[in-house]
Formats: C-alpha cells, structure tokens, sequence
C-alpha cells in the first residue's frame, strides 16, 4: 500500500519591523486553513516564521532582541496556530527563534504532530553571517552573534500513523546547502526532509554578486539534488519578498525523490503549494542507486570530519 | 588575472564489442584534434574510453577479460594519443581499465599534462553494480567483479603552469552520484573535477524504471550541484548511445561553480564541447557562501564515516 502524505509548503511574503505579532499570526493561519482545506495533512512554515529575518539588523538592546524570541513553545503568542492546526488535524513544521530558561539561544525549529504531539526539534547547525556588525553596512548578517550553533545533531523522527509513518527531518535555511547535513539524515533513513528559509535575493548593501535569479536556483539546486542523493523528499519553504527594504527569494518547492520539483511557488507572497507525498516512492533509490550499504566508502571520507577549512595543495 | 582555462569534453558515441582498438582510437584522435582547433588545453575523454563497457557481459575467458585492461599507461595501443596531444600541447583526463603489474585491476583516470607528463591517477572508489552476475539476464553490471575498490582516495593536483596552474580533481562515472568524493576533493581546493562516464539510458533488461530523460537529468543534476556546493568547475562527459544493444545516455556538459551548464552535448555520439573555465570564478564560492573554515560543522558529521549502510528509526 502506497504511503502518500499530502504536504504543504506555505511560504510567507515579507515582515516588517513594525508588523505585530497577531497580525503575523493571523497570516499564518490563514495559509494554515487553506492548506488544510486541499487536504494537506503537514504544512511546513518558513524559517523564523513569527518575526521579520531580525538577524538582518544590530541590535544592542537586549529587550528588543528578546523580543524576536520565543521562551516556550507554544506561548501565549503562537498559541492559535497550535490550536486551530490540532483542530484541523494537521501537523506543521515552524521555525522560530528559541531562549532557553537557561538563556542560550538557537534558530530552531519544531515538527508537530496532527494530534498536537511534539514529533521532535532541530536547532541550526549551519549558522552564516557573523559575530561582529560590518561598520557601516545598512544591512547586517549576524546569525552567528544572535544563536549558538545548533546541538541536537541531525536527527530522524518515525512520525505518526496520522503522518503515514513516514521518517521526518528537519534542516533550517544555510543548512540545505551543506550535503553533509542531508547525508547524516539520509543515513538515519530520512523520507522527507522540511527546510524552511530566507535567503537575500541579492546584496542588500549594493554590492555586486549573485541575482535573484540565480539565488533562486541555488536554492532549488541544492534541494533538488541533495533529495535526490539521499532518496527522499523534501519540502522547502520560504520567506520571501520585501522586509524593511531588504529583499528575499521565493521559490518554495516541494522535491520528489528523483529530485523533480513537483510543486513550487509563483509568488513572493504569502502562497500555499501542495503536493502527494507517496513515500515509498524513495524505495527506489535507496534500494538501488543509493544502497548505502552496498555502495558507501566511509575509509575515504575521512577529511569530512578530520578537517574543517580547505587545504589545497601547494602552488 | 583571470586563470581562464578552456577545457573541452570529447563525448564518445557508443563503442561496440567488435570495434577494433585502432578504429575507437583513430576516433579519439579526431576528437582531440577538434578539441585542439577549438583552443582547448584540456580535453576531458569518457571512462572505460578505449573500450566498450565490457561489465555489461559476463566474461568467463580471463583472456577475453584482459583484453579490455591496459597493462601499462601508455602502451602501444593507445601511445598516439598521449603523442599527438603532447604534440598539439593539449593535456588530456582518460578513464580506463588498469591491470596493474601485481595483477590489481582497477577503474582508473589519470590526467595528462600539455608536456605529456603525468599530473596524477585517481582509481574509482564507487563502484556500482554486483560482483555475482544475475542469473539469466541479458545484460550484467560486473564492475565489482572485475575491479577493486579505489586505493588512492580523492587527491587533488595543482597542474602546472600551462593548465594555469588550476587545482584538479578526478572521478569516475557513478562517484558522481556520491557528495562525500566531492567534498573530499572540495576540501583539497579543488577548482575543476573531471569525470567520465558510461551509465545506462534505460534497464537493458527491460525492467520498467527510469526513462533516459530523467536519467540525463540525475546526472547533470549531481554534477551541478556538487559543483555548486564546492565552488568549483566540473567536466562531465559521456560514453554515449548504442553499445551493442545496451542504451547509454550523453548530456555530457561542463559546469560553472554557481552549477550552471556552461557547455552541453546535443547528441549521442562522438562530440566536442568546449567552455573557458575562468578558475578565478570559483573564489567568489570559496570565500562566502562555502567558506568550510568559517561554516562547517564536523563534529556534527560524524555518521558520514562511522556508519555506512542507513540505520532508519524504528516503526
């Protein structure tokens, strides 16, 4: 019998500064309730999904800085999604910023079951940006000075019979681009990896690098192929479009285990996409093609974990 | 300065069991010729380029066997082509079937300078297909019968001044398909993977899986992406067609370090591509977006060397 999930991304247009949080809320489950009524049974919501991408800015006071993070999940502020999704009898997958009571910090995100149940948490291990604030940059990259990185590892969870069963993974925005995270979950026997994002869609402080465009395929790229390496799905879901004038790429995507996007999003707004997840269709691959098994060779990837930084030969 | 290299792929059609050596090695010729008349210092031959892709049959004569290896390299069989490349000042990547003096057999690359001189040996270190044939069917796919696993990991080589001095990287074939070889070689400053290829257009069997399109499609994607992901130029190139009633796909391409196609075959047959390969572009990659030093996470990486077959979590 066929395992088919039906998944949806919902990937949201840009936050302001100045939005409140109801009213971030509101949009939330609103996309929530659209993707529930195409039936979906798991919606998987961007990276940070309550607040505006705030590590684009220097924030010295902490009060403020505490105010873009969650000390308990749920809170009385996120509270309506976990209700109205157990009502509806659907799972979600939501990143948010996390304080601990002991007062560490990560950019973590969490996999809810249909019934309300926490399935399992994920903190960013691939963290961009930097400690220190680039003197004069309007727009600043500080993930590496707002969260520690992540440690829990990359871990599987067996979800549900409501969720068909299936093995869940969680990676959050940089991390979809490191084959080493996706690796360690293909070989905790991953079938669908949630990711959700947001990526600069060009320099916000007028350098000249890489456009929309392109950034866009990157990231598609890196779902695509690293869904296809590992057999299994992947659902990968933005925050997109403008933030305070600083720009996000779209291009929400839902990748079948042949590394096809078989669903993807046309705006850079608030936008649900759908897609039927049948996860036996990873069977293929990892029986086959990607036995690792029968084909891995860990005795030469031993520099993966050995060295960090590269070392190229001598000129 | 720019370090522009042009490097060209000379896609090979098929190869048939009945084709003499003289008569596929006149065929490389041309195409290395071509390849020289367009500009390129580099030309990048298929895997297995001198033969047809003889794991397909079982070969129980070990004389038959050895008339697929190459004793030494050069031999007289093959010495016109390190010849005349070294006349035209073009280096050159070729994949062929080692017996080495020990009487080792491997699935080797080796890269040749303009000067003739050997820049380095790779030796395939993932294998596909069985080493027992399956009983009854048409076509096999013997490559672990009839080679060792690869003993050289994944060096890199910095080429001499004539090839800009470029950091160079080899595979072969279906280690395409294995982001751990090209991380391996990311680590090692690799600036342009080579890789040759014969991989199968459809089951020659007639099992009902993947069409040649969604096959050209896998391979271009993992050569694209882990391009991407390492920041460098990758050389893909095909044995193409018909061999003896067994399909094999082409999309033979050369890949920039953002992922994209830059050059791509239009056919299954003997083809030349040529792209300029700026190495200097793989920089803006290596010092942002994949700076290892400053984003990898190797503690969290360990299961990619301390397990080799999956380990899903329990239903």
């Amino acid at each position: 019998m066929a395992r088919v999930l039906r998944v949806a991304g919902a990937q949201m247009g840009g936050t302001q500064k100045a939005d409140s949080r109801p009213h971030t809320l509101a949009r939330m489950l609103a996309l929530l309730e659209q993707a529930a009524r195409a039936g979906a049974r798991l919606v998987v919501f961007p990276e940070l999904a309550f607040t505006t991408f705030f590590p684009r800015w220097f924030v010295p006071d902490p009060r403020e800085l505490d105010g873009y993070f969650e000390r308990a999940m749920p809170n009385p502020n996120v509270q309506p999604l976990f209700d109205r999704a157990r009502a509806l009898g659907v799972g979600f997958y939501v990143g948010y910023a996390e304080l601990t009571p002991e007062g560490r910090r990560f950019n973590t995100a969490i996999l809810v079951a249909p019934d309300g149940a926490l399935i399992g948490k994920y903190r960013k291990i691939h963290l961009p940006g930097s400690v220190e604030p680039r003197e004069g940059a309007r727009f600043q990259q500080l993930e590496k000075r707002y969260f520690e990185y992540g440690d829990l590892g990359f871990p599987t969870f067996r979800a549900p019979a409501s969720l068909v069963g299936g093995v869940l993974g969680m990676l959050v925005c940089n991390d979809r681009r490191w084959p080493e995270g996706w690796r360690v979950l293909g070989l905790r026997g991953v079938e669908l990896v949630c990711v959700g994002y947001n990526s600069a869609a060009y320099d916000p402080n007028g350098g000249e690098t890489e456009d929309s465009g392109l950034r866009t395929f990157h990231s598609q790229l890196a779902a695509q192929s690293n869904a296809y390496m590992n057999a299994t799905w992947a659902v990968a879901v933005a925050k997109a479009g403008d933030e305070d004038g600083s720009g996000l790429i779209g291009g929400s995507c839902i990748v079948d285990p042949n590394g096809r996007i078989v669903a993807e999003a046309k705006t850079l707004g608030d936008e649900v996409i759908v897609a039927d997840c049948d996860l036996d269709a990873c069977r293929q691959g990892k029986e086959k093609m990607f036995n690792f098994a029968a084909h891995r060779r860990p005795h030469w990837y031993g520099p993966i974990v050995s060295q960090v930084g590269a070392t190229p030969p001598e000129a």
